[in-house]
């Protein structure tokens, strides 16, 4: 399991046109730009609560798109598929095998 | 341009998930299944205008969809590198030239 971190920083990035625009600037400058909340609470002349709630919701929100769309999931099973048909053709396997991967991929959606 | 019923198979397979129930049945049977508007009205006991009205304001969503997301978009995108990466495997062009199909593959969110 990836770091919340890293794994907010992913759908974040797949679906934050889906977001209002509050939600998109307090996550950009608490996940991309690494601000406090108190830092954001401040800058908005918002409560830290109030900050703190808005990116808790958002989080589950992202975590629901997730659920229906699988971006994230299917992103990282073709890099994954990419990666291993990269490494093929380096070690010079035959045509056979590659058709495989290929296929593999085209299916992903 | 692909035809419009074409398209919109391909968004409402992508998007259904963001769809609520309703909307799902109506896209459904007169998508996929090829009902007529009166025929999906009798079934349901409404208008036939409520039907139509229904559909439409869904097809504006998927469109909305994928104009956030670009999922349709780049599907085609992924498929037609994939195709490429077939047919110059079958050729057996040289690993330099697959590898750089891969990067233009791995930049494909």
């Amino acid at each position: 399991m990836i770091d919340k971190t890293v794994r907010m920083n992913y759908l974040f990035d797949f679906y934050q046109e889906l977001l209002t625009g509050k939600q998109n600037q307090y996550m950009a400058l608490y996940y991309l730009d690494d601000w406090s909340l108190g830092e954001i609470a401040d800058y908005f002349s918002v409560s830290r609560q109030a900050v703190y709630d808005n990116i808790r919701r958002t989080e589950a929100m992202l975590e629901q798109y997730e659920e229906k769309l699988h971006l994230f999931e299917r992103f990282e099973k073709k890099q994954s598929l990419l990666k291993d048909l990269r490494q093929m053709i380096e070690n010079d396997r035959n045509p056979a095998e590659l058709i495989r991967v290929i296929e593999a991929l085209e299916k992903l959606e």
